[in-house]
């Protein structure tokens, strides 16, 4: 069982999120897509050292008040499974303007959804604004990038989420 | 980076936890320690999958309520690092007389501590007494099994909680 471990932060600062919009790396899984700052655990890292480290390295900012709102487990057939931490902070100081990811810019809140998105990041960005707690989420993903199935805290919610377009 | 993925749950029953004594297998980190019931995540599987099956499995019994405690970061020199997923929940059924792991034994609450625990467990269990929402810890364990270094929800907490043994 081979699993990858990620750490993927939502920065909040009146009422916007830092959002990282993928165009810079030639081989991308989330190439064009818009997404919060995170990356890989590296050696002997829990996930609040990795997730403190990749915001310093992404952003040049220090994250503050980091709270662990999410345990996602996507089922990825083209690129391998993943288990993310998901968070949410405050960071001090300005984004950088050379991510070496991509670009940075700060997103209203409301304005997130009409992004390129993961069609799974539909689902769990809106549980950062309803749950105050964690959850653990399940996402899973057809080959081709469709989202085939939802566990949300061990519940199927597929057909109440897809349903209308299956 | 390889990381063991685990669940761990602590079963509640009349203000006491299903125990099990890990007594049966020839060649076992655990042995002789009492700990919750639990085991490795599967190919495709998702943390509350994971923790559903291995009580099944090890107890017979059907987890119900399983709530997400706490992520646990496991630094193990001598077995390799290990990321715990903890639960709490109730269950149906009685546990099982003949389970593969050990003994099971339901033992009140205030009466677990006399037990022979990892160092760490005796960090993170009173944890599900004191919080309600789900922390993180890091548990950094030096060779030869002696707890070396703490973080809880990213912070050092190493001194607070082994100063006066050190």
């Amino acid at each position: 069982m081979t699993m990858r471990l990620t750490t993927l932060c939502y920065i909040e600062r009146d009422g916007q999120w830092l959002m990282l919009n993928r165009v810079k790396k030639r081989v991308d899984e989330n190439a064009g897509k818009w997404i919060g700052v995170g990356g890989k655990l590296e050696e002997n890292e829990c996930p609040e050292e990795c997730i403190a480290r990749e915001v310093r390295e992404e952003t040049g900012m220090i994250l503050k008040n980091a709270r662990l709102r999410g345990v996602i487990t996507f089922i990825l057939p083209d690129w391998g499974n993943e288990m993310t931490f998901l968070y949410t902070g405050e960071a001090e100081g300005e984004p950088s303007a050379d991510c070496p990811e991509g670009i940075l810019r700060w997103v209203p809140i409301g304005q997130v959804e009409k992004l390129a998105l993961w069609e799974g990041d539909r689902i769990f960005l809106p549980l950062l604004q309803t749950r105050q707690g964690c959850f653990s989420l399940k996402l899973v993903y057809a080959a081709g990038g469709s989202l085939a199935g939802c566990l949300l805290d061990g519940k199927d919610i597929t057909k109440a989420l897809l349903g209308e377009h299956q």
